[in-house]
């Protein structure tokens, strides 16, 4: 008798990152106050009532109980696609849409769909580390283009074409990106799109956090306004984030209506269709929520401003980017590797952040704050809580 | 400029199965009363109000908004582990318990925690056609054992441990079955897990369906009791079929914390956890709603003898075998392809049921019918329905 095996891909994965780092606030006794969670990404403030009530009311209704649609409800598939088409100016309907449970498995399905074990995908360094496990899950190689914090962390084209010499299939991008915050602009997306297609490769666009982006802000990109844009671009979005919703695992691909046929068949295995009392209520809350959520940009905004201000009142911490959701902070410890600063932030100053190596290698001297999980008050109490770190 | 390229694990496969078969149904006029839909497994009778009311309680309550544990709410976990224990004499906690997005991402996460593309899985034929997609879709070579109507579609040992000759690293099987409705005697789980013992090899078993058993049937199999069983055993369930709740989408695996731990690893990536107001609301209904579900049992066992009696007064059509849900029938039509056969039979008799061909190789003659969907008096149609078919 031998011993069962496993499979050497999950094995050899570190557990979860986000409950390691929360086990560190068990170490906090509440001397600064409540803890300030700034690690997973989830909005402090409340989902809207009408929501919670919708939630309510599609969740006791035996019209959901059955089995949907694979793609999703034919009602927040249009909803949806109408939302994206007005923030893009794009022509979309609902063909265009798979519904997903999170943008996680938006990621995990749109990747698989491309790439199979022993191909390869092309990612930013750091990324967001979810991405990156599924990758290697799954077999597939990851390719890496190093960000330069003295650039913003933003790709640079020549090395995206470059770094397509191993043949990577999509380059896989987040905008807002996740852990740095960083804002990738419209034109560099478009220069970075057309890399894609001159390889004849995938641009995988994850625009979780979009958003979050301050008030009045420019469409995010133009991309699907190009001619052909559904021959290379698959873009992702969760509504956990802006519907405050992360319970209720809910997520879009927008694609064309060949690769939503390739997601779906992916989709029927993952679990048949998205949770179906959820997406009924989204449907409801896109329109009608729309000027909450304008309002939630105006208090992220003014969240961003009371990070920056906090920073700046913290000699020797730096604010290497800050964005829609997150900052990306290098701490004063020197050669102290982030994990050891951040498990010191837990217990002593009871301030919970994500270690800069958790998204990657030569991250050790930074720090991702998801400061807009907490209101202004909380943040501005940071100066005094870091301070005691020495 | 190239096309971009799709994986072509993915882009090789028909699109999902059980649309494609619902489709044929839009050509049936209602000439024989309503269409009797035995195609996707869904109980016909709507879950219990109470479980309704709790649903709905649960998502219109701000604190399942936010993220929940990667491996399932303690309440859940505690609560299935109960009713598992229970139900086969074996001594479990919450941390044999990994809650899942329904049964196929049970299915989906178990296989990839085992095998990686290139390496082998050992399933039946016929089989479950997601759980073939699935493993397909990872690159996971399939070994098959075929399956013999004459000894009512049960594995042989003998056939099982020969097949292991590939060096497949675990087994999957279904019991009660699906398709066949099969339900596998206890002895004969008991001497195939032996085998994967031997082989050192999981045997990932499935058990969607044991809450249709007979009602007072004994446990479906004692290998829980099995002194370390957890070193090769991963048992997987639906809540969907037993609670009437497929919409909200939620199964569980069974198995050692250590296997627990590689499939969190890979549902971080999936979809970070379930969907947390059903299982907030299931948790309550395990134990309370224990006599609605036994009064279910005794609703199924009257639509199984109802479809026993259909079967035979319908001369030519051969009820091959037949148990907790399903039955897989041989049609009459010698060489015509089940496919042709059911398209026919939703067009022309308004009965919706699956090609035996979907479930594998050499399965022409066969359909599966998902009889109990239906209650007894809508399969007391079916003999004066499929009379039309001449």
């Amino acid at each position: 008798m031998t011993h069962a095996r496993l499979n050497p891909l999950i094995a050899g994965q570190s557990p979860p990152p986000v409950p390691a780092v929360q086990a560190w606030a068990r170490a906090y006794d509440g001397r600064h106050g409540p803890l300030l969670d700034l690690s997973q990404a989830v909005p402090g403030y409340p989902p809207h009532p009408d929501l919670l009530a919708w939630l309510g009311e599609a969740a006791a209704d035996r019209a959901f109980a059955g089995y949907g649609p694979i793609e999703g409800e034919a009602a927040l598939r249009q909803a949806y696609a109408a939302h994206v088409g007005a923030l893009y100016g794009a022509a979309l309907d609902a063909s265009n849409i798979q519904i997903t449970s999170g943008c996680n498995q938006a990621f995990f399905a749109a990747a698989m769909a491309i790439a199979g074990a022993g191909e390869r995908i092309l990612m930013t360094n750091p990324c967001y580390f979810n991405h990156e496990t599924t990758l290697a899950m799954l077999g597939i190689g990851i390719d890496y283009v190093d960000l330069d914090p003295a650039s913003g962390f933003l790709p640079d084209p020549d090395m995206v074409e470059a770094a397509f010499a191993q043949g990577a299939k999509a380059l896989a991008l987040v905008t807002p990106n996740n852990p740095t915050g960083a804002v990738y602009p419209p034109d560099l997306l478009r220069r970075l799109f057309d890399i894609c297609r001159e390889k004849g490769a995938w641009l995988i666009l994850d625009e979780t956090y979009r958003d979050f982006l301050p008030p009045g802000s420019e469409p995010p990109h133009g991309l699907m306004s190009v001619a052909g844009w559904e021959d290379n671009l698959v873009q992702l979005y969760s509504f956990s984030k802006s519907f405050c919703i992360p319970g209720h695992r809910l997520g879009a691909v927008t694609a064309s209506p060949a690769m939503v046929g390739e997601i779906a068949k992916i989709m029927d295995n993952l679990q048949i269709c998205a949770p179906r009392p959820p997406q009924a209520a989204v449907a409801r809350g896109l329109p009608a929520l729309a000027e909450w959520r304008e309002t939630n940009r105006h208090e992220i905004m003014a969240r961003t401003q009371a990070l920056r201000a906090a920073m700046a009142a913290l000699p020797g911490w730096q604010l290497q980017s800050l964005g829609a959701y997150f900052a990306f902070v290098r701490h004063p410890f020197g050669e102290t590797p982030s994990r050891v600063v951040a498990e010191r932030m837990a217990g002593e100053a009871g301030v919970l952040v994500i270690p800069g190596e958790f998204f990657g290698r030569r991250q050790e001297g930074s720090l991702r704050f998801a400061f807009a999980n907490a209101d202004s008050a909380a943040i501005r109490t940071l100066p005094e809580r870091l301070a005691v770190l020495g």
